[in-house]
């Protein structure tokens, strides 16, 4: 069984070139990360995710999660690793010693959520789920229900769900049925909610379930949606898991992959109503959640650069291994170009993410309130392109990986074909990547008038002095390459803006694209900076690939993001 | 259960103007081919892949392909299909009526076999499969033996099997290791041989294996390679199945998708050695795989089609019934660009297969030995770019029919995730997509110094007067994406001749690329010749959306073709 070698030297090298980390360690309450404990927590999170969770990935996805008579059930051995994870303090990485947990910034907790991740997936997804919870609870709730319910959310002894979904509201959060009546001091909720992640398990005592619901007399659509808390088990008078609250599983779904993770259907109110409590003001439930959404489509964006490093790996010890006409098949060429695009790809959006997540870091932590806004709308612009980028490419890299591998790939047995299953699902949860486009054309771009844009692409601009300072081979092509994507990049934000303010479902038809190119064009200027960084002929060659062969398909994107009107033109009855 | 609906229309419509059906009826051998028959064909086929064929998929997906106890059973259902389509004549559908068959042009069978294969790709398999055993023994086999053996296969009462590859040799054919000594007028096989679609199932009272096998003496590599004829039951006198010879089922494989295809581990000579049969002359195996490999990769490359049309009919069903935001969400721009994406490339891939198709038929009936020759050339050309191409897109239309059904796609039960699992395998088997690229490069453009490469583009070209006589809004933006990305092609191949003469190793380097590019311009030119052909906005309208969003990114891989230096410069260990 192929195993997984977590890149802690890599990881490194991209949290302090790329995303800063002295800088982030420099603000207000960062200060326990120093480069030592930083390199000690790498290491420790390295050692748990390649001898813990990933042996548990291939046999979890086998087995499966299994509900029961009632009773869902994780695969052999994910209980135990689960309480390793929990009792090595790895839930609470980056919330505040306050709660218990260990103050770390968000982007030493993300490379260690990377690893989780490229290690077991189904795994990675219960603590992704809970931290949901954790951000909603510690941000948007009272005093009470934190002193309740934070600390255990926080240790991971109790974990989070997020419930948006219903069977006839997909991504249409504003068509949620689940009620919510008051009765006494706490509610009573009523509905079903569907495709939730880690909606019921046996890998802690307790579930907190984060259930969005309607009050009565609320208006209609997301204005009119609450929040609320219900927990799978009240607590007691001790605070320990006491009576069965009124919330079911229903059924398991059968997915294409991340098997080991159990999808749920919940029945909430089957025998009167789950109690439940408010999180935040009445009829703000989708405040609560808009405040969660940047850490989780971060973290689902980082799904995409796991599987990405995962399947890289596997795909080059295959390549390395496997004789082929006398020769291992490393050395025919089109298997280097696969590899190669992978890896470069790898590169770019691992940088990207992490470079997302300082921005979070500043725009929480830093004390000067300008660079604090300046930050927060940065990382909002580049939120939705983690998310929908990464995992576009974690797609496309574990098809390749498939591709290197041959025949075998296609065969369960050899792995990699799980990782081909399991990542598909990332471009569509947590919003799905046309969400995430619209997202970062009719709210990040058209909010400010493209503001956060030109300030990105004008630092991306400063970089061509340094480029062109640098005699190495390569550093001309990536420059020349880079250049012309970030013209694509701003000739596309006018174009689509303009569009916008005058059709906006014409601009709609071009904003996937238009996000690809943004993106990918960040990742190949996010690529050249670590390129200039160190000498790395390596790295350079990397770059030089990206620009080569990534950053023109970018570039080409163009007419599509400003052809709009082919699609809006091609009427539904056409098709 | 998603359904499918042969596009019997639109099948037809790409026969008459893009393959000139009625060109190819008129030659020798074709008269059967009259307009009538050919819409009764696919009428009839299109009854039979849809009322019988589709309503096995999924079902057939889930109980998949059996081993118990030495024996391999197909799902419920299949063994009736099977019975269905051979005395319905299917299976002889293209080959001579001396020997049973139906004696139809190889594109009309295109057309028929990609309903096949959209409606069960699985069950599918059984027959492609025997049609390769077909062609093989038709042009290489003896006498005797095609008058033992010819009309079995012919009608499809027997099916055939293609047995290269072994565990140490999977695309290295020249590796076989599988023996084959003299005994008498026959031969004894011994050996293993692994990834054998439908080695063994029920559907078919006998199974012919075509078995590569080296003979005593014989010299190391593909040059000492021969073909044998292995029969699961050697004929009594009657000619009818009787004893039981050495070969047996080891092992299924459990695979990512087509799991009601049996794939079967074959071990030979366990007791003593097969029974086996020499096709063609001895240490000529290699020349009589050739000569099947042509119409297989079509085969195989239309697959790439059927699925595509398979998925886009399900997307855009699921697209007008499922509301959001009290709409359907067809009517959202982004939904309606992925449609177009997936519909536009289907158009142009099944336009470029059958195009190849009638090349064949014109190589192998026109009277004229010029014709036939230039014909044999172009489809040689265009045949790994159907076999790569094709393939791509299919796993590329699948995943975003995926994208389309949102949380549902992930789903099994909606059925879509089952055509992203199975067309997986297409871009691997009948030779790697790799492998097409650098047969495109390497045997198709530099054996004849580009020649016939260059007589396409010639042919391409030709067609920029008719677009420009042409007023209709969409012609002018098909006419310079067209024009761009003939430009391309023509660039492309001069540049990669001029690399592989100097170092085929960095041309090797960019020959995917190469074969994308080309084969996206290729069917952009087809696609020009349907719109032109006939007056209908929807399909200029896919013409053009091919012209702003496919076309461009095809034009945009100059620079990852011919840059190969960059991938021979990263060494294996750097990776």
């Amino acid at each position: 069984m192929p195993g997984y070698d977590p890149p802690v030297r890599e990881m490194r090298f991209v949290l302090d070139t790329v995303a800063g980390l002295p800088g982030i360690a420099a603000l207000p309450g960062c200060e326990s990360a120093t480069p030592d404990t930083v390199t000690a927590i790498l290491e420790a999170a390295a050692g748990l995710a390649r001898d813990v969770l990933a042996p548990l990935d291939q046999p979890g996805d086998h087995e499966g999660a299994r509900l029961e008579n009632g009773v869902v059930r994780t695969p052999a051995g994910f209980s135990q690793a689960y309480r390793s994870f929990v009792e090595g303090g790895w839930n609470g990485l980056p919330f505040a010693e306050a709660h218990g947990g260990q103050g770390l910034p968000l982007v030493v907790a993300t490379a260690v959520a990377e690893m989780w991740t490229a290690a077991n997936m189904s795994f990675a997804l219960c603590p992704l789920l809970t931290a949901g919870a954790v951000e909603a609870l510690e941000r948007h709730g009272s005093e009470a229900l934190k002193a309740q319910y934070l600390e255990k959310l926080v240790s991971g002894a109790w974990t989070g769900t997020m419930d948006l979904t219903e069977p006839q509201a997909g991504s249409d959060v504003g068509a949620v049925k689940t009620r919510a009546v008051p009765d006494g001091a706490h509610w009573r909720i009523s509905g079903q909610k569907i495709y939730i992640t880690y909606g019921d398990h046996d890998l802690a005592e307790n579930i907190l379930h984060f259930v969005l619901a309607r009050t009565p007399g609320s208006p209609a659509g997301t204005r009119g949606i609450s929040l609320f808390l219900v927990p799978k088990f009240l607590p007691d008078a001790e605070g320990r898991p006491g009576r069965r609250n009124d919330v079911r599983c229903v059924s398991l779904e059968h997915k294409l992959g991340i098997h080991a993770s159990p999808t749920a259907v919940l029945a909430f109110g089957d025998e009167g109503g789950a109690i439940g409590f408010l999180v935040g003001e009445e009829q703000r439930g989708m405040a609560c959640m808009f405040t969660m959404m940047n850490n989780a489509r971060l973290s689902v964006g980082l799904q995409g650069v796991a599987i990405s490093e995962r399947v890289y790996q596997q795909a080059r010890d295959f390549a390395r291994e496997r004789v082929q006409g006398g020769a291992a098949i490393i050395r025919h060429p089109d298997v280097r170009r696969m590899l190669l695009l992978m890896r470069s790809r790898t590169e770019a959006s691992r940088a990207l993410a992490y470079f997302t997540a300082s921005c979070l870091d500043i725009a929480r932590r830093s004390p000067d309130a300008a660079r604090r806004a300046q930050a927060q709308s940065r990382a909002e612009l580049l939120v939705p392109m983690v998310k929908a980028w990464c995992t576009d490419i974690g797609v496309e890299n574990a098809s390749l990986a498939i591709q290197v591998h041959g025949g075998m790939g296609f065969i369960e047995e050899t792995g990699v074909a799980q990782h081909y299953r399991d990542i598909r699902i990332a471009p569509i949860y947590e919003g799905t990547n046309g969400i995430q486009a619209m997202d970062l054309l009719g709210r990040k771009l058209a909010r400010d008038e493209g503001a956060a844009a030109r300030a990105l692409i004008a630092e991306m601009r400063a970089l061509d002095a340094a480029l062109a300072a640098r005699s190495e081979d390569g550093f001309a092509v990536i420059r020349a390459a880079l250049a012309q994507g970030i013209d694509a990049v701003e000739t596309a934000s006018a174009s689509l803006l303009a569009i916008h303010a005058a059709d906006p479902g014409r601009a709609a038809a071009g904003a996937v694209p238009f996000l690809t190119l943004f993106a990918t064009v960040t990742g190949g200027w996010l690529l050249a900076k670590a390129a200039l960084a160190i000498d790395d002929p390596a790295r350079r060659l990397s770059a030089r690939f990206y620009a080569e062969s990534v950053l023109p398909q970018a570039t080409a994107l163009l007419p599509a993001i400003t052809s709009g009107s082919t699609v809006i033109d091609f009427a539904p009855e056409l098709l």
